[in-house]
């Protein structure tokens, strides 16, 4: 049986003052009427039931997103204690589907990417699961738009055949985020797919791999695994989770793994990372503003307001991202918006605790 | 005797969104912990007894600034019950004051300028007195720091001599508002002054030029003279009120009056009449910021932040203004801010009246 796995741990700091640390990324309306929590659960109804859409997420964040979407119970959330990166993440996720399920594929998922063509990605998990049922750890490749040096790049080996009527490739090797000359160059030579973070897999196979390459978590794994449906679960968690340690599933288990496929999926991508990744998305007036809530302007170009209840006005702003918030104004242009972060790491370090 | 009349009937559509129709400029802290209309009050003290100090203002704001300043009572408060401009302001101060003491000497002051050097402020009221005193239809003008096109000029022509230590000229002309050409020449020229809006003279010699100049107005202002102290007196100025002209006092009485002198004075004046004047008088940290309430920024330069209780950050922000206020948000170049007025207009022509 084919599970749904939607990783929903991250926090966003990019995107900083809309997302804190008790309102994340995935929980925010950025695009449309639906948060992004709710879009990703969306995208998956007309595959997965209920009852096989699991979400692993921090303890603080559970309610919040369960009252986002009512159909998912309590049993459909598996709950970090803390964030400890995506390798503890999806072998947590990877014990209790083993105790439902042994031969159950799971495909692992993001809440903080938007997808528009949802048919073609759905499709896209329906090749994967063939292909991972042989055996194969599958990635979902990302057909790059641009030398982007912001995400993991994927080579593609030989073809491993069509499965579902998407082709697909062993992968030839992971790259880690490169600069911007070894990312022109991949993107000029073809053969390459960003690292969408997206995999699917039997939970026997990944578990494998995790005890090959990953034995002290792998042993953690276990001793939680042990205590799942018992009344000590909860305090083995606790006593245990804060002790693992923190890694990526790419580099922690995918750069050595044995199997390891891609298929390059045509889904409407794009990772919501950052604003101006989401200004990409939005919809724009004819001076290429997006404005959300009430405004008032003159000449203003190129700029993202985004707003709730407040009057935002602007005279003579170009290229601008502007966050307005109950608490909190961010005002920043486009080209500096990675720095969001020093911000958010800033008031961290003065304990600013009430803005973060 | 002489009496202070302080103008603090204007509204400051420039400082919008801090200054409000229910808000206005003389209302707010601006510089220092003092409001604008506390600083005119302050600077008057050692000067004037509170009886000799009157306002005018309009209705809507008498119990703001009656708050501000507790020793002022109802008593000193002169009401229009709209704006018509300054010379019905004046006009109507001028027959309270003739009422009290026919021989009433006054002086026209602003609660929307900010003066440095009072001391010489008040040196400069006391000359002025002298020379009103006898006959003199007395302006305070600003000898000029820039071309700047934003005030009327006034030319200086022969001298009438020292008065309390200051020397005083018999003016030659008003000059309204000048293009930057005119005002450079002016400037280069010497001998011009910038119009302050600050005024010493008689009431009998101020009404008898209203008389003259004026005469629907005076025909207005003595109907309404002939109720004061009366009950209808309050009914009186409601009905003819609003059928008054709008007029300056600049252009209805000053320009054309007999016996008009000018006294350069040098107080440290600066008219706060948009954010960015208001810059000029503020503190600033080393990359030329001023900051209100609670910021953090990444290289931010010469940037004005006005805020309350949000935090606002600031990434690679420079020249711009940022006001922050309860409801409503203002970004803007320090080189628009002129256009703060066309905002303003928007909104009043759109009816967003909660944001006027």
């Amino acid at each position: 049986m084919l599970y749904a796995v939607i990783m929903a741990g991250g926090s966003g700091t990019r995107l900083w003052p809309l997302s804190r640390q008790n309102h994340p990324k995935q929980a925010l309306r950025l695009v449309g009427e639906r948060t992004m929590f709710q879009h990703a659960v969306d995208r998956l109804t007309p595959l997965f039931p209920s009852e096989q859409t699991l979400v692993v997420t921090r303890s603080e964040h559970a309610p919040i997103l369960a009252a986002q979407v009512p159909e998912l119970k309590p049993s459909n959330f598996i709950i970090e204690p803390e964030g400890r990166g995506t390798a503890p993440a999806i072998g947590l996720a990877a014990i209790h589907l083993q105790k439902r399920d042994p031969d159950a594929v799971m495909a692992v998922l993001t809440a903080d990417h938007y997808i528009t063509d949802t048919e073609e990605f759905r499709k896209a998990l329906s090749a994967s699961s063939l292909l991972a049922k042989e055996g194969h750890l599958v990635t979902l490749g990302i057909p790059p738009e641009s030398p982007s040096t912001g995400f993991g790049y994927i080579q593609q080996g030989e073809s491993l055949g069509n499965y579902g009527g998407l082709p697909t490739f062993r992968v030839e090797r992971f790259i880690e985020k490169p600069d911007l000359e070894k990312a022109t160059w991949m993107v000029e030579s073809g053969g390459f797919a960003w690292n969408s973070g997206m995999f699917v897999w039997r939970v026997d196979r990944i578990m494998g791999e995790i005890q090959k390459q990953m034995p002290g978590l792998y042993a953690k794994l276990m001793e939680l695994s042990a205590a799942i449906d018992k009344p000590e679960y909860e305090d083995v968690i606790k006593a245990l989770w804060h002790k693992v340690e923190k890694q990526t599933i790419d580099y922690g288990v995918m750069e050595s793994a044995e199997d390891v496929a891609v298929i390059p999926v045509n889904i409407g991508w794009t990772d919501i990372g950052s604003w101006r990744s989401l200004f990409n998305l939005l919809a724009v007036d004819q001076n290429r503003n997006s404005w959300t809530g009430p405004h008032i302007d003159l000449d203003t170009e190129d700029t993202l307001v985004i707003n709730d209840k407040r009057l935002v006005a602007t005279i003579g702003v170009k290229g601008m991202i502007i966050i307005d918030t109950g608490d909190a104004l961010l005002v920043c242009p486009k080209e500096r918006e990675q720095d969001v972060r020093e911000i958010v790491k800033e008031l961290k370090e003065k304990g600013k605790d009430n803005w973060l």
